[in-house]
């Protein structure tokens, strides 16, 4: 397995890599891995021949006072993860490496698909994502990017700057990792006290009984999202950012539940805001 | 010499010149072509295994009340010239093909580089000239993409914006092609009349006069700024929409020319505007 700090180096071992065909998967992350990360890998191991996994805790994707500072990195523990699923290649630069002093190039996806749910309470991280990924896709040349679909906004923002700007790519979603318990793997579970980390749990409960209502025939879309926001606020620990129901393709609003819709749900316990999510087609 | 009118089958046809190692060139164009556009397809031709030119107006980087729907187009004329210089491959999209309904992404390089100039008098025009380029670049997937040195400024934008984001080619600029009078060659200069067209002369006669007065010593940007202008001002039908001097790597303010400098005229004869520009290193 390689190593790579240097943009040039690994953007110049990547263009080799192509003009003997093999087929690149690339796996952006911000390190600190979890199952949900090695799932990616190992769909990126089946689908191409080389897989290249990045691995930059990106500060233009953090607002002011989020936790970009304290953001969990164990990059010996990472490598090794990565080793034993026969990644071919590491790519972690440095934040120097990746923005120099003068930098000043910004990719946009514009539109109520990045103005709602994490867009409106995260200004500017979408910003920050379609920039640090066009740069991943520039650097890595990839033909498939494997993306979580824990992060189902940033997947469907991905897709819709791919398509607008004809990058030669294919964004792949993988599904969501669960703990056994039922809540979604993320590199900020680590953050959560023995209690939130139990109340936590409210976030996969409501999407299971939201998308068993809609099963049972529920088609009104307020009512969905009023079902969500009751059982999330059951839990007294629970302070809700956001828990809607979109189109799943656009995000556009909807009244009725009548094509594939996106539940959506940020929640903080304490300072540590969780997501959770899941899509469900009538 | 290949025409594709679609994103996707140019988009096969460059990855599959790749995986056979070919070097790709590219030449984007607006059409109407000319020496200088012949001159950048030359060039392409002298370095590279494949040479595409892209034939599109481009919609967004026009501003409300300029040129887009006059803009002169002879899509024949231009692939006969284009034949004659061994051209591999035209990619000449419709607007619907480039922009979907939907299209909501956009490239920006911000700061003095977009701020100034063109950026200043044509608001979103950079906008729109970074956004079609990442699209091109995507869809042709060049090694080196040929540029004018007659639009000075986008060439600059272009370089900031690949070795910001990390585009996986090299912007090579080539110099300005002038007819045997001296105008810069451009697709507009066939708006001009005749009387225009005579006192449009002194947009080089002014860069020429500049040059010699610092290379006789001047070193205040002041007054060489205030030479362009007399010099532009002599002719009553010019009206200068700018005359400046600046540093020729990002535009930034100079009161003393002590490095490679950036000499640039936009000024309107009637309804046409021109540009003329010049480097001079001392």
């Amino acid at each position: 397995m390689r190593i790579f700090k240097e943009i040039q180096s690994i953007q110049n071992w990547c263009k080799e890599q192509k003009v003997q065909g093999r087929k690149i998967g690339l796996v952006p992350t911000m390190g600190y891995l979890h199952e949900g990360h090695l799932e990616l890998v190992r769909e990126a191991r089946k689908h191409c021949d080389i897989v290249v996994v990045s691995i930059f805790v990106n500060p233009t994707q953090f607002g002011v006072g989020e936790d970009f500072e304290v953001y969990p990195r164990d990059f010996q523990r990472d490598s090794s993860l990565l080793e034993r699923e026969q990644v071919d290649a590491i790519f972690a630069p440095t934040a120097g490496e990746m923005y120099l002093p003068d930098f000043s190039s910004w990719v946009e996806v514009t539109g109520e698909i990045t103005a709602k749910l994490c867009g409106a309470s995260r200004p500017g991280h979408f910003r920050g994502v379609t920039t640090v990924c066009t740069k991943l896709f520039n650097i890595c040349l990839p033909d498939l990017a494997f993306f979580g679909q824990k992060d189902a906004q940033q997947a469907m923002v991905l897709e819709k700057m791919v398509r607008d700007l004809n990058f030669p790519l294919q964004i792949i979603r993988v599904p969501i990792v669960r703990e056994a318990d039922g809540l979604a793997m993320s590199s900020r579970n680590v953050y959560l006290d023995a209690e939130d980390r139990k109340q936590a749990l409210v976030l996969n409960q409501a999407l299971e009984q939201a998308e068993k209502a809609i099963r049972d025939g529920e088609r009104d879309a307020g009512r969905i999202k009023q079902l969500l926001q009751e059982i999330i606020g059951s839990s007294p620990r629970a302070e809700i950012d956001y828990a809607e129901i979109y189109d799943a393709y656009d995000l556009a609003d909807i009244q009725q539940i009548d094509r594939k819709v996106l539940m959506a749900l940020a929640v903080k316990f304490g300072k540590t805001r969780l997501i959770d999510n899941r899509l469900v087609e009538v």
